[in-house]
């Protein structure tokens, strides 16, 4: 940690101060400028508070060095990581294509879309069974039914099966479920985030609305802190001021999460744009700036579906991209 | 729920819209304007997806003439809500100063505060136990211990105690405290929402770091559609583009809020800005746009203070901003 | 325009608000809901406040129905416009490839990446003669003498200048330059945008910082309305939360405004991220979302550049990124 | 200038980098960590390109420690600036009441509002005269005669009068003008920033829309390098993902801006909230906070203004706002 102490500071109180942290158990190393002193704090920072140095009225302001993020760091695990989903690898080159309804509504809508998006080349099945809403009155997926499904569907076609999951409490019915979805709303709930860290099984962790990359990874680091290390991120749009779209997809935050960790990054273009015609586009721009994967909305009829009917792709929409997403692929190759 | 449609859309279309419409159970009225015609549609309009409605090739655009939040709607319930804890009565001219360290180190240290912040007019103690942190390697709070130290500061002073809840699964242990917080990270964790909806106990829900107006009245709705109408609204800042504060405080929000819903609205200028020396002009802003009250952090010493240090005013800060607030509810008055 | 009156609104408050519209000109419609009342506003709607309306007491809300752009609206112009500059034609499936330094600097340096650049397939060759910084004591370009070795490296090369204007005073020495850019920041310098609009050149329009489509758009129609419509539109990043690039690059503006608008739509991933690495994974996205062409920042040294070194890439690296970027161009054709 | 490089940077990288660096000017001091190593840059690091030092891929991340705003900076000019405009003082505990239409209409609307917003306390009277309007379609501004009718309304009333300039070639129209205004969008129009600086007369600078502390500082150093050093800094609302007002007040700005800049600080919540009824309280929130002043818009009759009519204040409304902004300055004092 770097320490920059204002012009003219008074001597004194920057004595109590290096006491102070080497009272801390750093050793500070006092570098003296031509305008202004620079400490450098050497040893364990991890216990002290930036924040609080930076009010004090001698300190201009404090720069950490070391990120706090270690267990998804690159810079000490500098291969890339591969999740493993039954047949599916992802990461590392390996390119997957999740695909499937917002919510799973029969049994019907769900083994219809699953075959449909398997004859696409899609990887994994998604679907919604617990629904988070804005709005209490709003439809609240089909729940432990609908989880049901998703397994019936996942037996028709051999396509491992990813949802979401919104509460500790829900766990137990997730067990057969192949991998579990951290949504945007629930990336920093830290208490859901721990007991995913417990499981065996690959975690789709969704970027929250207004959340950082280091955020991010801090939460990925919850997850894996607690021993799973199978964590998939995805960028799925942030909140700006830019009103035409849901939300503002940030296609930059795959090349620089490239360089921060070494997890499978995949991108979701159906809740970044919240509108079905920009799906098409999104989907390429963001196999082409290296994404290891996409996961898109399919649904047979959006003009009946209980939820997010609007940034629903039909199967032949879906199909027609898919294709152009291999063909992209092969460019980058 | 208004529908506009293109210019030329095609009037085929357009019929097959109304006769989906009809049979979603709502009546279509058509307006044919010089330029467009413009459908309004009349009943229950509560199950019909805008969003998708507005993706069609023939509609420009659609708008929600009800609104979602009906519980919390001042325009159902004009009259103030007053909340109440113990004496302490919040909202409708009832002001409440809420006060207390981030959380909760030690006996010595939440009884000295308790009764520090009591003698300058605190009504309520603040005090987490339960931390949401960013890091998993950041301290997490005493937990249940917590929460046995905040009883004896209420015992010592009389002050009902406020804290937050991070988790369903930790409800049983915070059976005996006043107030249950929601923190902003949590403002859209619905399971817990609703579980608190069950609750016969005051509320705090703090505003999201990126939610609307309208989301955090929704995220009340949560709670009060689940038979708890105890809810108080917090203001705590927003993330935006700025960076010398840790948030932009958006104290607009307070006079919207007013306008919007019957409940009580405070604001907490501690995490807004994440800055000791900017609390307490924020505290006093507040209170001038006419907040019904302030939650602020006061530490006795906040160099050591075990979190958030940097934001924590001395208990001899507090009271200065504690008799300037007064004097300025006197000038509203 | 459509006016939403609150439930129970008072009807003389009514009667008062109808009779000053119609006196504004406009036929007010109303329509009867089971809830509020609807007023639909037809004629011309143009002079009349949407804000001022929407803060009467008995309105709840206001929606224009017809859309302020007009020459610039894809409604009233389907066909793609095509912008020609010299052979070059951009626009409605002509992609152009525009590079060259930040700064214009010496001879030898922008004679230079002019020919790398036009090996590498350039169109247009890019090079600032007149900076805006942030900063009044940062490098402010060569000016006049930067524009003259812009034109000797046309005169090498054959490619067609774009350079940037900052001030109506300076129009005069643009005489010669084939197409003249708009910064983000000046792009609401209305000013500016009308002298522009008297031209018969084209004029490169870059998105300001925060401002919306429809903004950009409108500060394209300041230009067509004054009777220049060779206007390209230039995504370069917006200003959000996320810390990690310069600008958060907002692709999904490129099909946006592609159904808004039929101007022709470039996309600059140089200023949007400020960090060379990213810009050919940007550049890449950029295609495969359908942009027209692309603006990226070349320079032959980019250590001793004398502004926004950072985020240039060096010839050999435009070379490979230009390659890649034309056989994404085949998988969409 | 600090340079921390990252861990197991390759040696003769370094030693190319601190040989570049002396090049350059500085002296380089080398502090060896338990993790990494960090280079201190010594003497004059204007020159020197921190994002280029950052895109170096032995380089971790780059701190400045210089500020490169100097003559606004109060850490070189501890005593607050009192700007002075006729009889007005504005800063270092002397308050201004800055009221008027936005628009200047015809000389019977602004006469009567000069004198009313005079008998209420106003010191200064605002009105705009060139208008920047988002449409070419919408109304401009009554320009020079705008000017005239304000000079009138000074006369009959001795308020000093304030209004926007929005190119440098309207400067010879602004020779009798008191307070010259920079709006919003063009507070990075450096060219005008430049001429100003070369008049002597007080310069009210608007904060843009999307501009950090930082750069709304450096404009205004622009305006003072050149040699007038009277400019007011002005917080009137940013650009946020907030819907409900037209922009987000943030008042945080006033006490932060007052640590960084000797300058006196006004706000406008006419323009930030976009709503008059939320003008009131925001404009006490603003005074509470330790603002040096407030420019409020004031409309005889809001109704028929011809720009954001839905801002203004009527003079009975402004009336109350004045007499509780008095009320707390005497609560601050």
């Amino acid at each position: 940690m770097i320490v920059v102490l204002k012009p003219n500071a008074d001597p004194k109180k920057q004595e109590q101060l290096t006491s102070w942290l080497e009272d801390m158990g750093v050793r500070v190393h006092v570098a003296v400028g031509d305008y202004q002193i620079v400490l450098g704090l050497i040893g364990n920072t991890e216990k002290i508070d930036a924040e609080l140095i930076e009010s004090l009225d001698i300190v201009d302001s404090v720069k950490r060095v070391s990120e706090s993020f270690k267990t998804c760091n690159r810079k000490f695990h500098p291969e890339d990581t591969v999740v493993t989903v039954g047949d599916v690898k992802i990461g590392s080159g390996n390119f997957v294509l999740i695909a499937g309804p917002c919510s799973v509504e029969t049994e019907d809508q769900i083994v219809g879309i699953a075959k449909a998006v398997k004859a696409s080349g899609a990887n994994l099945l998604r679907g919604g069974a617990f629904k988070p809403r804005t709005s209490p009155y709003d439809f609240q997926g089909l729940k432990a039914k609908g989880l049901d499904l998703l397994k019936i569907a996942r037996e028709e076609t051999g396509l491992p099966i990813v949802t979401e999951i919104m509460s500790v409490t829900d766990l137990p019915l997730f067990e057969d479920v192949d991998v579990l979805q951290v949504g945007a709303r629930n990336m920093q709930n830290f208490d859901l985030l721990k007991e995913l860290g417990k499981l065996n099984k690959p975690i789709l962790l969704k970027r929250g609305l207004a959340n950082t990359l280091k955020e991010l990874l801090m939460s990925a680091e919850y997850i894996m802190a607690n021993g799973n290390e199978q964590v998939i991120l995805c960028e799925r749009g942030i909140r700006t001021y830019s009103d035409y779209t849901r939300n503002t997809l940030d296609l930059a935050a795959v090349p620089m999460l490239r360089e921060l960790t070494h997890l499978p990054i995949i991108v979701d273009p159906s809740h970044a744009t919240g509108i079905a015609r920009l799906v098409p586009p999104m989907a390429l721009a963001a196999t082409a700036c290296g994404a290891d994967g996409l996961i898109i909305e399919v649904h047979n009829d959006p003009m009946h579906a209980l939820c997010d009917g609007a940034q629903s792709l039909k199967p032949e929409e879906f199909d027609q991209v898919a294709s152009k997403v291999r063909a992209i692929r092969e460019v980058l190759a």
